[in-house]
């Protein structure tokens, strides 16, 4: 009651937002790290009192599990580390969204987006390993590619993938740089670069390992 | 025909991508900076000769007033620094992308995606001046903000703004950092980790002061 | 006596300072990183033979049970990793500081700065999680923030709650960035620099993740 | 009119925040570089109508002539590179802020500082060129900064000036790092991060330069 | 005569090292930045009367016009901002080097790499502006680099296109990461760590705009 | 046969490059951090379907005990982190590669340079702990470095032997960046700026700890 | 003997510099991190059979423990993570080295400069705690710190205490940065840059964490 | 006669530290960047009055022409940018500080420190231009550096040359970076970076561009 009045519930802790779906069109997304299990199972207690979807991200398999015993319906990808809970009724969208990978070391970022996507209620493709070592590979999935409405472009090392991609289609593409790597990859900051400077217009970029944020903005868009 | 056959014309300095725009849907963009006015002279000929569309970006006035003398229609945008000629045929879209700026001295880079997007054939509506140091100013124009399609948000100094529009509408957020202030800006460094990190779900990034490239993004996805 | 004398007490790998309350207003706060368990208990043994309040920053929580041995009296809050014991002949302050932190995840930095607060004698209101992703959380709230007399806002990630609250308020705005986030967030680095380039003024920053710092400089002006 | 309604006067290029005023205890202040003199006159004429305070900082010499045509009260520091109009009915604080630089070359971030309190309505102590090379020259300065209510520290190079006075006094310090310097100094890096890790509580930091944003939140804490 | 004996010739502000050649395969090349034009005439001197060739990195037009009246046969390229004269005895090798640029304005690093390799007796063949933005004027190009020994790829930007030339061919790649570009391109370090992290093996990196640095390598390796 | 057709074996988490001997010269090279031991056992049951030597950089021992069991044949170099099995045909070259270590802790990097180089083939010497500290060490070496072909210098610290080096001998020179070092070395990056910046042409750069890297390009070019 | 031909003994894996007394006046010390234990006790061996004093630095307490089984007279300081075998004919120098540190987590830092200056031969005095959040503590040393030949200043955080002890006396004085200290920072690099840019002539900067550095060099500069 | 008393003499923006020469054996030193030539002035006519030593740091010429017409016998050398006016009682000690340069870009700053040496009565030989590209060049002057008392050693680019000299010699080594070079030299990161990490004890490190500094320090310790 309370939260129908100010659109969002008090927890002391957390003031779960009620009012997101409506005022932004999916629910308030829980990002897990540095919450304890305990306070993220009583944000999805509220979540769910109030009817809305769940989306966990960076959720630990041991806090799955802790949290599945309360919310026996929980699902769970571990690739992508992301729980969910989400109510049917969402009409797929026509189209697809491709999810694209450099290489395989980069499959669980792009897994976070997939899921996410199809969390969403989007149709996905997914192409891993396509990077450009070798890039007889990639120009064997063009076909594909250029049906999509959307296209994440997930890389690390060096994340030329994006700009190369981009280059082929008329899609936008979404280029999520990734931590794999070493050296002066610093933690993705090079991948990162790459894609801010891509030469090649109609790409943009989220955070580092931010897949979940790459599948989310897909979904805005894909129509 | 050379150019048909291999879908460019080499001038040697510059293999000129006619190909460009039945494979992405928009014609070859120029980059202007590093480029001779004499070389700038040379692409604009062969792309007019294959009856392209012209944007030349961060053109200098200097350099338009030297092509204007070979290329009397081509037309300026002093603020935004670009060069355009384009075929009046484009059918503009229904909806708008709206164009958002955190400060007066944010307005040359949120007018080169402004520019950008009319070029491209979309309605824009201007919103600038709503950084968050009077947030009222930003809802006062709400009712706008969330009619449009699309939003870009420019912004310098902390780049706060575009986490707090995205928090409040459902149209996807893209995000320019500006190299506007000083001190721990660091030339646009601190705009752009903040728009990378945002909280707020639903927002992508593009280079500092790279308003083409969020036109460019917003076009593609503007429908 | 060699301390009334010299001001401080010379332990060989610390010289305590005893002079600091007279001079500075508060006793001398024991940093407990790269201290050894014994080292901080020689410490605490001279401040309270020469009457001083603890207070004993990062403590681990393992350390203090080592320590409550000796010092029976000694308190300690785990999420703020304080250590206190306070004669009680303080007057707690009118008004209130506001700690205001953007996420669930802050809390930890916020209730440093809380406890610090508490410690040193001053009335506090917490408000956690109401950072820029769900503004009505915050604008549920600034009837609150506005009585504050100093307001401490605790934010990772993008940190852009600093900005958003020094615009809507009279009061001093104390901005603690945290390590929360990931990726380009580079361990709070993009929350510090988002908070030093603040577009509105009212705004001055202490450390990443220094609640303690806050909580006391907080503490200075808050009359 | 329209202002009164919204709380700003819109001019396309700039929302001049008419409400800043009531909202936060002072005028809006204007930012002058990225700004045309032109923009600049139109937003201080709209300021004017509605009988507010002028403060313009970074403004330079040139801009200042220009502008004082149409404003003939306008006054400038050179030394502070600030214009300000000032309506005097201000009743002056008692108390001061003591404004302290480490070198000669600080001096003009120090008196951009020392310019914003005065304009604010405080009293002031510069003392200038007293830092650590010669540390005499600061404890022979002692008593008087021993009575202000809050002290600002203006240091470029290594910075350590701010965290020896914090150690010496009960009053806050506002540290404001300067790009004075060379080599590893990085423009203001240098003395930043040895201001945000001072070992000594009691200080925050503004960005680099800010001399501005010290005194502003000076004013603030000054009562 | 003395410079035989140590092998280089004092001229108090350099030593000459007439030992280069024997020991390295190549004379000693000039930097010329920093130096004062009547230095660079005078090393230019003693390396003559050494028998040795000429090259000048770096060198303004300005300085060369000063040295030409001095050694009227020293050659410039304005374009590579190399001065050189070299003895023509030099017989040029089988095969070639193919310089590779992403853009036009990286021509002018790209022609530094290359006026070098012919100054050092090699053939090279010129694939100037053929980045990934339209892969197919690579593709169409791809013959030519096939047939070559060694291969240059000059880039600013994200740099993505020496990962890219690495991946289809077997010479070894040698990558020049150049300052073209603006914002997170950071002066050239977004296209120098692309290139470090090259996913492809077969890849090399000299500095930032060290267009002679490449050309010499490649010349070492060109048999 | 599908991999013969489009050049490579689609495994859905990996596109297994059947291609890459006969485009470059050499097999693809499997980067092992980021896959799960079963994916990196698939991969190499492809090559060796396809008759492809096999090369596993940065391979855990565990991950090689697992791998053992079903590819019996697989050998391992613990201090160098590689696997790998070939197919004994390959003729060794003449003359040799001269692996060269700046200290004992840079041999890790150094051994996958130089075992990296025995699998594609070539004769190596390794010339171990001869840096700077000591340089009558690398002085008593000289006359068997001026006899190789390619010369990799592997260094961590200040990384200063890579120039070093490079002025004593004609042959090029591959410099391996370490992150052997501590404080100030940030990870490599010393070491790495050094070697980009070396004063003597001939050098060139890969990744820091990129001993693979070095060691497959000095393999193209060493004849 | 093949040893005192070249003036190193080749274990292969380490060129033992049996010259470096001669040359530099003190034996090579070993840097053991990156060694298995294994290679240090050979190099030991080495060095002993030789007659030379060891120095081990950063040695590791397990380390310690194997090596005594051999060489049973090594003598560890754990605090300084220094193993060391000291031949007793060394004179101790006349007048002596303050070692000085900011605070107490300082103090290993401290002590492997102290333990490295007694191992040379020198004299020393140690002032623990004096950082300038109290600075009568420091000035109550004065007159012993006045005495001192050399002063070694170890500060983590902002790293301030090197200026200002600098500015109080005609020693010299030799600054060591410690990654004491959290957030802004950044693992040492606050404390560095500080001791760098310090406005007081008279210091000279060793790296992060380097306390062996700082004594070695202490060592001699003190007659 | 004020000044007598305290230390210093005021002049509002300067506290010209009178004591400077007792306390720390030398008198203030004057950094004129960021001064006006009438600040510089009136400090010089303070210093004189006093009958210090004068010594202007960073001076530009044009400041060195109005100075020299109120002070005759000011003197200047135009490539240290040093100003200076001594009084000649100073005895020169025995002995040399050598000062080397690695490359004659480097000499201004090698100067400058040669400059202050002489100013402060030190014998010193110069030995420019004998970096590591040519090793020979400083093996040549071996015999001279191993005399000197101290040796300073100037470079930048890779900034090698340091560890180099230091790990041939007994005399302690002071490192200075210079911001000679371009690209990843990041402005002579590089070369402080590698000055820090010198695999060679008895280095110690000043400021990029501080052959000031160095020279102060050499001086100090040239007995």
């Amino acid at each position: 009651m309370a939260a129908k009045h100010q659109g969002f519930c008090d927890l002391g802790f957390a003031k779960v937002d009620i009012d997101r779906k409506s005022r932004r069109g999916f629910e308030e997304v829980v990002y897990c790290p540095g919450k304890t299990t305990k306070q993220i199972k009583d944000i999805c207690r509220k979540l769910i009192a109030h009817k809305q979807n769940l989306l966990l991200t960076k959720l630990e398999r041991g806090a799955f599990i802790y949290l599945k015993k309360t919310f026996p319906k929980l699902r769970y990808s571990p690739l992508a580390r992301l729980g969910y809970l989400n109510i049917p009724s969402k009409i797929p969208k026509k189209g697809f969204v491709a999810v694209v990978s450099a290489g395989t070391s980069d499959i669980p970022i792009a897994e976070e987006a997939a899921v996410t996507l199809e969390v969403m209620g989007n149709n996905i493709k997914r192409l891993y390993d396509v990077g450009v070592a070798g890039v007889h590979r990639l120009i064997g999935k063009l076909e594909i590619i250029n049906k999509a409405n959307v296209i994440i472009v997930v890389a690390g090392m060096e994340g030329a993938l994006a700009s190369l991609v981009s280059g082929l289609v008329k899609a936008p593409v979404i280029a999520v740089p990734t931590s794999c790597g070493y050296g002066a990859n610093f933690k993705g900051l090079s991948a990162l670069l790459t894609m801010l400077n891509s030469c090649s217009p109609g790409v943009t970029v989220v955070n580092i390992d931010n897949g979940f944020g790459a599948g989310y903005f897909a979904s805005l868009i894909n129509k």
